[in-house]
């Protein structure tokens, strides 16, 4: 008889310095794997036309969010441009639980954050460009900016850049395909770690009672 | 350029209760990737006709091998109907170091050994049978022995699968080739820890130098 061993979910951290290539990465993981989804943050930015609310976000008021993060319903927040971005912990239980993984797509301090609110359930990868010639190009070819504001961008990259020793895993996205599929090599191993099987003590006691 | 950024090897160890299915995972596992190999034990039994001193084993004499262990000189070692047996500690830091990655087939005594003398260089995979009673029919088919052998070998099988809550990794063997895919994801992943990659602050150092 197969019997089939429960599995706790984990959350996926990936975070890169903005032009990596983080973003198309995560999209092809989440299309290539029903197992893993995104989570849905609440943030008190108002919707733009077309988002839905509980499906692009949880719009919330700024007193609502504040009172989330009072009471420890954020595995994470933080503020852009104004406006607050946060992690219900809640729904990320409830996937992880029933077995279901959580993709991140956060930068260095979201991730600090994720590791400390989440510790043994969270995997995190740094991507990194295959140098800063390429994630220059990138952002000049994205952005059809100015010299000033891809300089500007050059430095965050830098600053983000700097926080690789503090992820699990690192990945140099030099060839998309491959990058994509060392991901996913990293998602079904770390599915196999002993203490995300929380199924195996029911499954061995019964093997070994019968 | 594209800049090859050097990785330190690790030690892949596999352990099972005989009967599981890791010898025959291993060698598959050997067979499929040029990138690890099985270290060569020294022991003090004598050779068997064919084998050949250096590739097989080391053999050496049992002061010498009392020395090697008196000097650290072992990563492991155990004493098995009356021989010794054990890891040469030089020759895995030698292919650890050249980024070569070791493939240990060994019981919970030589993982909790291995696991202790080089920690950070190790990743532990345990081999589960389907089924106690699927076990049973492996070891029966295998030994064509007395029933009670078979018992026997049943009740070291418990006392070795104890011992899987200390392990990485835990995999149930339903399916051969599963299990070998399952095993080459857990190598590939564990290759890309940051921990590895010891080349990676040279590479990053340079892109932002550059």
């Amino acid at each position: 008889m197969a019997m089939d061993i429960s599995r706790r979910g984990l959350l996926l951290i990936l975070s890169s310095p903005s032009g990596a290539g983080k973003t198309t990465i995560s999209r092809a993981i989440l299309e290539g794997d029903a197992g893993i989804e995104l989570s849905v943050s609440v943030t008190t930015r108002p919707p733009r036309p077309g988002e839905v609310d509980g499906e692009d976000y949880h719009f919330i008021d700024e007193p609502a969010f504040r009172r989330m993060v009072a009471e420890g319903r954020l595995l994470e927040h933080a503020l852009v441009f104004g406006n607050s971005y946060g992690t219900p912990r809640e729904a990320v239980e409830k996937a992880v639980t029933a077995g279901r993984d959580v993709l991140f797509d956060v930068d260095w301090q979201g991730t600090q954050q994720l590791t400390e609110n989440a510790r043994g359930d969270v995997a995190s990868i740094f991507v990194l460009p295959p140098s800063m010639a390429a994630l220059e190009d990138r952002l000049r070819h994205r952005a059809q900016d100015a010299d000033a504001e891809v300089a500007k961008r050059m430095s965050e990259a830098e600053a983000e850049m700097s926080h690789w020793p503090e992820y699990d895993y690192v990945i140099v996205n030099r060839d998309f395909d491959r990058s994509v599929q060392a991901v996913q090599t990293i998602l079904a191993a770390e599915r196999l770690r002993r203490e995300r099987q929380v199924g195996l003590t029911d499954f061995i006691g019964a093997m070994r009672g019968g």
